[in-house]
């Protein structure tokens, strides 16, 4: 065997083995008895322990030294493989070890200062996680800012300075819109009846086959948290049921189908191989978001969805298709981050993002964190935050180490508000299926352009591919504007 | 470090690490997406070369030289690893890997052949299979008798000659008393009614409740054959669902309980180590065997099931408890051992063992199974078997290389009969729960005995410590012979 065809062999145990383990995360927050708990995190750590020395093994140097691409696909699994490699022999064993250690338990540490509404006592793991993410980040930096380098696990190449500087420019068309959706003298209705659990989560499937995810190959339970797991023939997403607010249920499940069907999208050439996945979380986040966001939440759809609500559910307290595509666009002053609308989503990761790099370039530090949260949300929001939970306790991100993961969303806003652009150009009756509750037109234009080749290529790259231009903000801007005037009669 | 401790440390990650792959297993049986096989495969081989790899590691071979035991919960642990690296190490690498490709093949080929109820397209591979284990065995015997090697998978210290002796003083007490049942001029009256599936699923979690599984550490699922999965804090049962026979979902769910509460019944102190989980499959079937029958099947809990049932599903064509107990434990003639009564079961059993004995010493062919397997139904049953599926293809157990495995099922029947004496010299109340369905004291004398102890002994000698007395085949056949001859009213 050639090297390049041993190191592929290899790589393909490596990443069946990282499915079991995304599995045993599935499992644990769907269907492990409340009991096993313990036993799991043995479990956990024993298979991240497997993956960490299969993905350290010093032949992987010599093969990728040895291996000779002569295919793009050929180059861009090597290209993967080659970035695993580096960042992983980065990290010296220990400190990969102790950030695992000390994550774990500052996630239990958050939830349960959360639940008390307590900072202080989440601050001292904080602050550990923190000097264990820098110390982790100056591994893997090589003369970078620190920042940089950590982007690098949710968003490969892009940088701290290249994200400031379009949420600088975006920053202020934001507000503009935001102040003045809210000073607008109209405000759509709110959703009215009773939405029973069954017929909410039937209306959900029914969603995510509309969205074409494939349940052959995927399925859908209950978790607490709404997420998407696993690559390849077996991508599983969950939903949650709030009886009160069918919304969160519907736009969760269309949210994480966006996830899914990208992975499901992927050619099954790739299957578990390292570019048989998405490009990144950004990249991932795009996908999530339009059909979320431009398809789910637009007139087109949300025509078909008021008519289905209505069989299901009875009166939902809203007279016709236009005012209820008002109320599921509702633009209001909230605190939490994941009910934000898609306006004032934005500002919350932009504040997450300031904070975080502060903390990461030890401009801050987490005894501070807290008043420089509610200093920035009053500055940005124009409210105080009333309690921890929502403010800086509300996001589980920086208990378990993710700095660096906030800026992915508003990428995936950005990438979505480009993708949407082209996809309007290239399918002019885009609408037409969407009145009729069949996404497939879409889904097979994000298929054909960009689901299929996975990591072929590099984020900006792989965005680029698919719309024939760089990725760039103003598309996002502008759809955002003439929806809400449109909405908002402004 | 010393030598104890670092194998203790390392066999505790594979044996957590084996707690996944087992995991595997269950999801693909119960919630896994239909479109996933292929990728499972890959995913199943990659934990199977870990595991593989772990439990041939040279160093085990060193530590085991140089550990030196002080308690008997060490020398037991130490006793379970050297078996376990010895079998694998005795194994050529190829041949391993060539069994678990050709038995995956097999399986998939019986599924087939069964459903066409076409032997010869099941006979060339079922002689590789054959062939395999026999190669197997010759790696692992050391001289004894090849099917010997075989039976230390399932019942470690078991011989074929013991077995042989034990069946051949069992069968005529076997074979007189079904033929008196069956010709007796009483028949118990056969259930009636209609029995709807959510009801019975709820009754089904009612009766494992009775019989103490802890749901905290455990779940019940649907899947196509009923089996329990896991070890420790996570050990989850399945069950299956007929409309028109509640017997089957209800005595399948508390022989499953049986085996579940046994592993959920080893002391935590063993968890994640060699000993920590049943001492053998007939010591494990021993506890699904005392669950299902001597408990489950007995007068006293079928009172209570009475009950229930009638509450659950109205009118079940029986006037009474003790009717209703003679329907519980009707016999029959039939061709599928896993719906044989108490007396005839062990009848399966025997004819299996005497065919696979033969095939593995190589006086039997497998071009002749079939032709051997009918006449010797003909001879034990009285009944010409009708088509393949009734009789050599109703087990999946040789597709999968399980020789030696089905006379464990008549050893759990044996050390059944052993333990029920025991229980009911030191309970003399033992039925005053189970009127009431409540098995807890029953329950609680096995765990005590028995179930907290896990691998700590071996096969005999777990029995022997639980009753104080070797295992003997007397118990057994007393306690059916007094039952049915009650029940047909001999």
């Amino acid at each position: 065997m050639s090297a390049l065809a041993e190191l592929m062999a290899y790589q393909r145990e490596t990443e069946a083995l990282a499915q079991v383990a995304g599995r045993l995360g599935w499992d644990q927050e769907t269907v492990m008895p409340r009991g096993a708990a313990e036993q799991r995190s043995a479990e956990m750590a024993a298979m991240e322990g497997v993956l960490h020395a299969r993905r350290t093994d010093p032949r992987i140097g010599d093969w990728l030294a040895a291996a000779t691409p002569e295919t793009e696909v050929e180059a861009a699994n090597l290209r993967e493989i080659a970035r695993s490699y580096a960042r992983n022999t980065k990290v010296p064993a220990r400190l990969a070890a102790e950030l695992a250690r000390v994550t774990s338990l500052a996630q239990g540490r958050w939830a349960e200062a959360r639940a008390a509404e307590d900072v202080p006592a989440f601050l001292p793991v904080l602050e550990e996680v923190v000097a264990l993410r820098r110390e982790e980040a100056e591994a893997l930096a090589d003369g970078r800012p620190l920042y940089d380098a950590l982007l690098d696990d949710y968003e490969p190449g892009a940088t701290e300075a290249e994200i400031a500087a379009l949420f600088d420019r975006m920053r202020p068309r934001l507000v503009a819109l935001r102040d003045r959706v809210l000073g607008a003298d109209y405000a759509p209705p709110a959703l009215a009846g009773t939405f029973p659990r069954d017929a909410q989560l039937a209306l959900s499937r029914d969603l995510a086959l509309a969205f074409q995810y494939d349940l052959d190959i995927g399925r859908i339970d209950l978790a607490v948290h709404p997420f998407s797991s696993g690559s390849g023939r077996d991508v599983r997403i969950t939903t949650r049921v709030a009886e009160d607010d069918p919304f969160n249920c519907f736009y969760s499940t269309i949210h994480e189908v966006g996830h899914a069907t990208y992975e499901q999208g992927v050619d099954p050439a790739h299957l578990l191989t390292p570019i048989g996945r998405g490009a990144s979380m950004g990249v991932h986040e795009s996908q999530s978001r339009i059909y979320e966001n431009q398809l789910g939440r637009g007139r087109a759809f949300t025509g078909w969805l008021f008519q289905r609500m209505g069989a299901a559910f009875g009166g939902l307290g809203i007279d016709d298709a236009d005012a209820f595509y008002g109320a599921v666009n509702r633009v209001r002053p909230g605190y939490i981050r994941t009910e934000a609308d898609e306006i004032q989503y934005n500002l919350h990761v932009m504040l997450r993002f300031d904070l975080e790099r502060d903390l990461i370039a030890g401009r801050l530090e987490a005894s501070d964190l807290e008043e420089a949260w509610n200093t920035r949300f009053k500055a940005d929001f124009g409210v105080a935050v009333d309690k921890p939970s929502n403010g800086l306790l509300q996001d589980v991100h920086w208990s378990v180490g993710l700095f660096g993961y906030f800026p992915t969303y508003s990428l995936g806003n950005v990438y979505a508000g480009c993708l949407f652009d082209a996809l309007k150009r290239d399918l002019p009756d885009w609408e037409d299926g969407l009145t009729r509750g069949d996404a497939s037109a879409c889904t097979g234009w994000l298929r054909e352009r960009l689901q299929r080749h996975g990591a072929l290529r590099g984020p900006r790259e792989t965005i680029e591919a698919a719309c024939g231009a760089a990725p760039k903000e103003a598309p996002l801007l502008d759809y955002l504007d003439a929806k809400f005037t449109e909405i908002y009669r402004l």
